[in-house]
């Protein structure tokens, strides 16, 4: 089985490659092959029984998404993209990328032809879904992004969902919730705060929240998220049916009970570390997103993510922590 | 005030034309001229006051696009399109130019600049949506198209949203239900027989009924497309805020109800008109439309479409046959 996964260099990426390196299958077959392509050159998945390609393009150029799928892939995990704030402030790059790009990838496995069916994983994002909201957000809600980010994943979904209707490959979309606890340096991402004010403090480091404790929002660890993917590698689609994109279960908690979960886990000398400075231009982007969804359909077909934030913290601490609290 | 329609030479589009040449204003402001623009070129309206340009193009091809609106149309009807089963035939041409001709479109409007920030009313279609249906489709049900047309069309919704939301147009998206009467010959798509049956018995011409009477449908007349097109130009879409997507009001009936409303305005012998001869082909497409809206948003707006098929069979005879039945 020859896998090939775009965006290999991210954070998602990376763990992904190294899941499926520990793992030496997918699904019950050997993985013999893996391409790792990124717009830098991603790094070979440590202790891989398979022979890993690393590339590094912009797959959005012609031409370009056609030598990604040349060596016909079995399965295909989409996860590059402009992230949310970029693409927001780049309007030509979020498009070009995360919409063009796209586009050129599926066009090109179609070209493969010749009976070429890959499954191909595109991951998709909450961000699809635009304010104002119902109390808990159903399967069968529509699609109405307030990002530019949002409405190229939405374009996505439903290119997505075309191409396999009409048979040019077997595809699945996941609307990942928002992830946390996020490995690595503070960002600047609009949503940063949500991993930085638990990944900091652990790591003895002082964090800043800038929005009131009250503010609720959808989250699911690292590791689970590398488990949608695997699972959408996996799923029988015959159970999906055309309606190709599942908002993928998560955790619905307030700022106010993350805290209270990092005081349980790690007590009070850690929780300490948080430093309250509200910035209106966060809470203003942070009030728009969804709080809650109501994810049955990807439930009942297997997903599975975390149940408590404190579930959560510990993920974070075993994976990222050697589970050592600082 | 300048015009823009494109799509100009088909059935909605030249009965707009005719119309804004009769009102010779659109809310409230005098026209002083139309670009009338369409692959094959359009007829100017008859007893306009204002100047017609007409166009032939393919609006899909490279710096197209930028020619249409170079003259800064204040207004721009967007009605170009392949048709449903055209594009479902030929997936490249329906791409082509249901999708890359409005994304070229939008990106020659951005690219205008110095301030200019037309309206833009975008045709879209019933078609984004996707059996299985609840009893009535809400404004916040999901688009999950199963055609490719529909899914260009839920794709022009979402990129013209963005495009608003960004300041580059002032954009606003109709999805019409299906145009019954349509005037002229049968033709070969999929719903025509929900015009034919009533059009073709009027005009003492037998016609084919391939499906059950039972079959329920979403209509509007074409004097209520133009209604609805007219109304969308000149709104206030303050009062739609950033959900520019509507899906238009319209009349829920069965093939047995139109056929009973035939018979109450034109008699038992144009009724007997119509043969029944069922077609597996058409059985199948019909069982995946929508069969009824709850178009709420729409009609507090003031959008409006007719009540009773009596009605919609009356402005076929009013329009179209001079209020002569055969």
């Amino acid at each position: 089985m020859h896998i090939l996964i775009i965006g290999a260099a991210g954070m998602v990426g990376r763990k992904l490659a190294n899941q499926l390196a520990k793992d030496g299958h997918l699904g019950g077959k050997v993985i013999t092959k893996a391409t790792l392509h990124d717009v830098v050159e991603p790094t070979a998945p440590v202790g891989a029984q398979f022979s890993s390609t690393l590339m590094a393009s912009d797959f959005s150029l012609p031409g370009e998404a056609a030598k990604l799928v040349a060596g016909r892939p079995d399965v295909i995990f989409h996860l590059a993209a402009i992230v949310s704030g970029e693409a927001e402030q780049n309007f030509d790059l979020g498009y070009r990328i995360n919409l063009h790009g796209t586009m050129e990838l599926f066009a090109a496995i179609r070209a493969v032809g010749d009976g070429y069916r890959p499954r191909v994983v595109f991951t998709s994002s909450i961000a699809v879904y635009g304010a104002p909201f119902p109390d808990a957000i159903g399967d069968e809600f529509f699609t109405t992004p307030l990002t530019s980010y949002g409405t190229q994943k939405a374009i996505g979904e439903l290119l997505l969902a075309d191409y396999s209707r009409k048979g040019f490959f077997d595809g699945i979309g996941i609307r990942l919730p928002t992830i946390c606890v996020r490995p690595g340096k503070p960002n600047k991402a609009a949503s940063g705060f949500f991993s930085n004010i638990i990944r900091e403090p652990l790591a003895g480091q002082e964090a800043v929240l800038p929005v009131s404790e009250s503010v609720r929002h959808w989250h699911a660890s690292p590791r689970s998220a590398v488990g949608f993917l695997m699972h959408a590698a996996t799923l029988d689609l015959n159970l999906v049916g055309p309606r190709r994109n599942l908002a993928m279960p998560g955790l619905s908690v307030t700022v106010g009970e993350q805290i209270e979960a990092l005081r349980k886990v790690a007590g009070e000398k850690v929780v300490a570390r948080i430093r309250r400075e509200p910035d209106p231009a966060i809470i203003k982007i942070v009030d728009g997103w969804a709080t809650r969804l109501d994810a049955k359909r990807a439930t009942s077909l297997g997903f599975k993510a975390e149940t408590s934030f404190e579930e959560i913290i510990r993920v974070h601490i075993d994976d990222e922590l050697g589970g050592k609290i600082a």
